[in-house]
């Protein structure tokens, strides 16, 4: 299970079993989506598959999260989402009133971000062999700028900017599977990204890299980008916006909202002089109100390069690790 | 299950539940994959999952399959495949050996078909909620040039091209998976088709629609393009090559040839008087060695709008349902 976590083991088995057969440059961008060249054109390409149980919980259910997912994946490539296919997984004995509210879901989602559902598949399979329902999306985004956004343009000085609180996806699943009521419900925060990111580079923001925070929280992706980007990452804990509930939550639960889940956040790598900027575009987006600098990129020394370094509140400095086993499982 | 057989229960399915909600022009091509525009370019975009069982099996795997139909379904739309994604859901406790043969015939399938695999995704589910492993690709291909290949193209008068005998595919996963041993093992037909679907392009012969026969067999095939087309088809059953390991498996099991599983065959719609250097093209690669003439399209009359007719060997000529039920479930 620890495999599908997104943390050390699915980087593991990515790096043992894919990596070494699909071996090509696009793979080797390790990025959230690869970048192509059609023709004359740019492109982005992304692919997902959610598996999160349960299928409906507060704020999101899978319909919307397998639009949202992918489509998230492809701006984070710098890319404006164009179009998405979906292909089902139904278990035999599914009901036809769950199919038709995730479809719904997926329509609306699809709307929300302004992309279209332009091909499918559905396949069906014997009880037992499935889980209700998986979905797999995947997407073309294009790229309308000159830059190129992915991990190796990380540049050491680079500020990192988090879009808004981080932990509200995986507490509010946790809070569900397991039963636990707390004063206020946890919603999910699984929304589309795309619209703050164009706004960002439509108004000239040098953006180095980006990625969403998902599987693994917000400590993957910095130990990710850290080690492809062969760079020295500081953060300060204190500037973390994590909200009540969650921290109440995973107070209780025993859980670093750092490793959190989430759908709908994301970290920009900026110049910092355009810090400011930046920070007053994202925040005219209600998925962005929190939008905050967390930390910096440093020139690494052999030793420091790819580590990810966390400032507590009391001034102390320590390893953020990447998450080792599972966290959660079949979050998204 | 029936709704994942490829055939009525689908076909309704798609109608009630998925076409209403993401009504576009896009689905409503009821194509193999969307023909779409992405700033100056014409693209084919395309989506499978691979639920097929047993893994491995006479002549392919999940692996390969996952990578030719996706390739297929981008030929079929007159698109040269460029670049494919995989997603993949892999049950807790699926041997890493096994993982690894499948990701070694995916990259040797794709090396085979020209086509890059670019990106990915893996997930675990739990052990009991899904089969081993299932695969979705995604594909994007290029449309080179200046026709519309697709189902409102077909023209009465047009012949119909098969490109090889039916029925290998499903018959070895029948064999296989119900432990029949006949004299020779029957081996599917998976195999790429882009090549030669590019030279009858390229050499300029006026293509109206092309359809890979997968799931429901030629069967389906030829009444979905009947019904899209609003047309009427007649076929010869005489002429519709059907080796005899296969046929022999049909009768002893009972099924109608025209109704099995393929991987690896495609019919062409084209104009009387390309027939001939058409069906010389296509007999240059050996996939297509028994490519022939089987039917022709119709102008129907009211009553015999999406009709397929077959003419029996004696000369009877009978209504070629589509199929009803499943005849083999998972067969992809």
């Amino acid at each position: 299970m620890a495999h599908g976590g997104g943390g050390r083991l699915t980087a593991q088995l990515i790096s043992k079993i894919f990596a070494p057969a699909f071996d090509n440059s696009f793979l080797a961008q390790q990025h959230d989506g690869a970048l192509l060249r059609v023709g004359k054109e740019r492109l982005a390409f992304s692919t997902d598959s959610y598996v999160v149980r349960p299928l409906e919980f507060p704020g999101c259910d899978i319909g919307s999260m397998a639009v949202y997912g992918t489509v998230n994946d492809l701006a984070m490539c710098g890319a404006r989402p164009l179009y998405l296919s979906a292909g089902f997984i139904i278990e035999e004995g599914f009901a036809m009133e769950a199919l038709w509210r995730v479809v719904q879901s997926m329509k609306a989602a699809a709307e929300a971000a302004g992309i279209v559902i332009v091909t499918g598949d559905t396949k069906v399979v014997d009880k037992g062999k499935g889980d209700g329902l998986f979905i797999n999306t995947s997407g073309i985004g294009i790229i309308e700028h000159g830059h190129t956004i992915a991990p190796v343009n990380i540049l050491p000085g680079d500020v990192i900017l988090l879009s808004g609180d981080v932990g509200r996806h995986g507490m509010s699943i946790m809070s569900v599977r397991e039963g636990l009521e707390f004063e206020t419900t946890i919603e999910s925060d699984c929304a589309p990204l795309a619209t703050p990111v164009m706004a960002l580079l439509e108004e000239g923001i040098e953006v180095h890299c980006l990625r969403d925070l998902t599987r693994g929280g917000l400590s993957s992706a910095l130990n990710e980008l850290a080690e492809t980007a062969a760079k020295e990452i500081e953060i300060d804990e204190t500037a973390v916006p994590v909200c009540e509930e969650v921290r109440g939550a995973c107070e209780i639960l025993g859980f670093d909202p750092l490793y959190v889940a989430n759908e709908g956040r994301f970290i920009a790598f900026i110049p910092p002089g355009d810090t400011k900027r930046a920070l007053g575009i994202l925040k005219r987006y209600s998925v962005c109100a929190n939008a905050t600098a967390i930390g910096f990129v440093r020139n690494p020394s052999t030793s420091t390069k790819g580590l990810v370094r966390v400032k507590s509140a009391i001034g102390i400095s320590r390893i953020l690790d990447m998450l080792s086993g599972e966290q959660l499982p079949r979050i998204c």
